[in-house]
Order: structure tokens, then C-alpha cells, then sequence
């Protein structure tokens, strides 16, 4: 048995000027909508966006199901961030994306200093200190000296320069972590003497892991990756005519060096930690861009 | 003035084994470093994810403000949501991702009839009735007679399937929007009869704005596009044997037609709206799909 369409009951057909708008072609369809803004940097930025998202759901054929977990998961994500806590920057680390946005906007001189990420713990109020300065804090762990040296392209010494530094203690904690802390420690801001020289002592920064317990360390252990950060020093060195340097050192006998969840190892910012009776001693110079 | 660098001060060179990343090399890396989860699937998408997000971000050079602003973007739009606001799925509406994925999952029969967005206004509580019934809860708005019918690909009526309806009334509120309205209203169940028929009456739906007070809302007007959706007709329409149907019916001569916000509308989806001197009238046949 056929139903019997009265004139006017079956489906009206295509209207004409009226996209039907399949799996191929709604991606121009969304970019015809949004080339009408007066922004025409993010006209470009949101256009190449859809067209990457579109050739990723196809090209994977994304199913329903794993669309709604997409959903969920950066709703979880969103809902995780606080003031103190920034999800979807950890995410855009363990994606390589901070990275390689880091990489794209530094297209620095092939002898200067590599930067790194700025991660979570820098803070704007932090101690100053003159050189050989103890910013352990009296935390335990094995005593470290670092001399810092700052020079430019041609290798000359860069003086005055600010220099900042933060770091983990030996349990990988950063001081508004370490129970029973009040106040700074293991951060303070330096300036280069007139051989761009500075230094100070503090104890060796240990591996940690990154915020595990969210979306982002879900994520982690599924996909078999280790949320382990290698040790490491925070480096921020600003000087007037030169390109600020956000970096970080690395010790070339950490466990965790070739496996770093946000990518921010450079074979460049691997030092060598020195082993003597009274501790470690590390010696870095740092090559600056001209801004 | 050049600095002497003592043994040891000078930077290490880049050791054997530790890739340097670049804006080139991060990608692989990232691939490397997940592709060792047990869930190969998970490994297929996330890794086809991190070369399209990693392209879109090498395309446009993507600034560390515009980085810095999307982060933003994306926690403002995950901590919008709630149980009854997803922003999300807003987002990916507006981006044509959800119609896109809704394409790519139902690759019907030519001649079926489309799919399109389940949206937000879907409930699970909704009454039942008998066909012919009046479901417009006496809300104010222009009458609109609906008779349909649910056939199959060669034509032949589809007794008892479940059809479901939903819409907005005159001012462009669903039910729960409706001020002073208690209850469901212009929302129910029905089951098509021995020839695949069912009607109710109730009022014709309005066009409406997606909701516009965050930052897709924001996203919108920046980029020049309207957030007016045309009015429609949802209709689910279950039956054994066949493919679910999600989809919804568009009036032919609605004004906001051509620029859905949401992609939601496909020129077999678009219906003519029968003036009468009681109201409207609208008669449309839906074909399924075998399973």
C-alpha cells in the first residue's frame, strides 16, 4: 500500500537560494556567516578555525557519542578553573598548543636563549634580592648555588637586567603549596651587575606532576602519558632594547626530561647540574634578543 | 666587551635523544607522546585533534593575546553552564560542528527525510495524546492546524510510530519560558494511525533569538551574524525497524530562513504554511529510514 499525496502533502521541494547543506558543504556555509563582522583579523582566525574543526570531525568521522563527551569534557574543564586554578591553560599545555603558540609569536635569533612557557606560579609580588641571596626560605633539601650570567647576541654582558627566578621545592612544591609556609620563598627578583652577572643560593627544585586530579590528568592517564614534570628553574629576564626572555632550566640527569606532559624541554635549556661536597652548583648564561 | 665563559658556564649543547622542539616539530612530538594509551580510538581522535588545532594555530600565527583571549573565552563559556543552559553546545552550534557531526553520523537513504538539531527543548515528561488533539495550552498566537504523516522509503505507511512535537509560541518561548504558564503547553506524544497519519492543533511558532547574553552571544555580534533562529517545528519521530528521526519543519516564507545560526535548516525541511481564514494549516510527510 502507497499513501496517496494530495496536491500540497508531500515535502516541498528544494527551495531555490536555499543551501542544503550536507557534510561538505556546510563548511562554507558557516564561513559565508561569519564573514560579515567588521573584525576582519577574527573573521580570519574564527574562519580558519571552523575550516580545521570541520576537517577533524570528517576526517575522523566523529560520532555523536564522542561529540557529547567533547561537550562534557569542556564544560568539566571550564567549571574547574578558579583564580587559582586555570584548567584549559593546562589542557592548552598538554595539547602543545602554549608551546607552539609560545614558538610562533618568538621567532627569535638563532643564538638567543629559546623561551618556555610562564606556567601558574610566577607572581607579580615577590621579594627582591641582592646577589648571594638565600631564597630557600630555610626549606630542607640539597643545597644549590646559581650563578647566572646575561649577555646579548654578540656576547656581550647584559647589566641591569631583571631577573627573575621561581622554583619547586624538593617535594615539588611551590611555596603557597608547602604546608606551613607563610609568605615567599623560592622566588625573588635579581639584577645583573655591570658583567651581567648575578647569583644566589636556594635548595634543587624536584619533578612534580601536573594538577592531576580534573579533566585534563583524566585525559592524561587514558591516553598512557606521564603527568610528570622534570625539576626545573623559572627564568624571567626583562632588559630595556631587548625582547623579554620567559625560559626555564631543566637538569640534564632528571628522569622525567624526555617525557615533560607540556612539552616545555628544549635541548637548549638543559643544564648540568654540578655535585659538590656542600651540594649542587648550577652556571647558566642566557643570550638575549634584541627587541 | 665580551664575556669569558669558564668551562662548564656556557650552555649545554643540545643533547643526544632530547628533541628540540620548533613551531615544526611540537606536533610530532605530541603525537609520539600519546600514542601509547590502551584506547586506540582515543589515541586516533585526540591525535587527528592535535594536528588540525596545531595547523589552524600555525595558519594564522596565532598571537599570544588572541591565545590568552580564546583561554578566556572558553572558561567564561564552560562556566555558564548549567543543568538547563549548555553554552557549549551553543558554541558548537554556531560553528555548524553539530550539524556537521549530525551529518557524518546519518548517512541515510537519498530519499529519506533529513535529520537536523534535537536543540535544547527537548523534555522527557511530556504528555501523550490522541490525534486531532489541541496542545496549544490556549496560549495567544495565530491558529495553525497540523496534519503529518510518517511513511517509508517506498512510500508505504508507517502505523504507530511515536511521533514527538515541540515549539515555541508567538513571542518565541518554549513552554518553560512562558511566563505564568504552569506545566507543559505546545509539546506531546503521538502515534501515527493504520495509515501513518497523525494531526493536532495548536499556534503558530515564531522566530526566536538563541540565547545571546554570553560569549557565543558576544561571539555573534562580533563577527556580524544574526542570532535570530527562523520559527520551526520540532518533531522526533521513533518507530521499530527504522532509524530514529530528529528533525524540524521550517515555514517557506520566514524571514530569518536564510541565516539559521545554528545551520538547522535544509531545503527538504522547509514548509509551506497554509493561510486559511481560521488560522494556518500545515501538512508535511516524513520518510523513514530502515535501521
Amino acid at each position: 500500500m502507497t499513501v496517496d499525496f494530495p496536491a500540497g502533502h508531500g515535502p516541498v521541494p528544494t527551495l531555490a537560494g536555499m543551501p542544503d547543506l550536507d557534510e561538505k558543504t556546510i563548511t562554507e556555509a558557516v564561513l559565508r556567516a561569519g564573514s560579515h563582522g567588521s573584525d576582519e583579523r577574527l573573521g580570519t582566525v574564527l574562519g580558519a578555525l571552523v575550516r580545521h574543526l570541520h576537517d577533524f570531525v570528517r576526517e575522523v568521522s566523529l560520532t555523536e557519542a564522542e561529540w557529547a563527551a567533547a561537550i562534557g569534557f569542556l564544560t568539566r574543564t571550564g567549571q574547574l578553573c578558579t583564580p587559582d586554578r586555570q584548567e584549559f591553560i593546562l589542557l592548552s599545555d598538554v595539547l602543545g598548543v602554549t608551546m607552539l603558540v609560545d614558538a610562533v609569536a618568538h621567532r627569535r635569533s638563532p643564538t638567543a636563549t629559546e623561551n618556555s612557557v610562564l606556567g601558574p606560579f610566577f607572581r607579580e609580588h615577590r621579594p627582591s634580592f641582592e646577589a648571594g641571596a638565600d631564597i630557600s626560605g630555610g626549606l630542607p633539601g640539597t643545597p644549590l648555588s646559581v650563578q647566572l650570567t646575561v649577555v646579548d647576541t654578540d656576547g656581550a654582558p647584559v647589566p641591569g637586567a631583571a631577573v627573575d627566578v621561581w622554583h619547586a621545592d624538593s617535594a615539588g612544591h611551590y611555596d603557597s603549596d608547602v604546608v606551613g609556609l607563610e609568605g615567599a620563598a623560592m622566588r625573588g627578583l635579581f639584577h645583573t651587575s655591570a658583567d651581567g652577572r648575578t647569583s644566589f643560593t636556594t635548595i634543587s627544585p624536584a619533578p612534580y606532576p601536573i594538577p592531576d586530579d580534573g579533566p585534563v590528568g583524566s585525559l592524561m592517564r587514558a591516553s598512557g602519558r606521564s603527568v610528570m614534570r622534570p625539576g626545573h628553574l623559572h627564568v624571567r629576564i626583562e632588559a630595556p632594547g631587548f625582547s623579554t626572555l620567559t625560559t626555564m632550566l631543566f637538569r640534564e640527569d632528571d628522569p622525567y626530561l624526555e617525557n615533560d606532559p607540556v612539552f616545555g624541554v628544549k635541548g637548549s635549556l638543559v643544564a648540568r647540574y654540578e655535585t659538590h661536597e656542600q651540594g649542587e652548583a648550577l652556571r647558566h648564561s642566557f643570550v638575549l634578543d634584541r627587541a
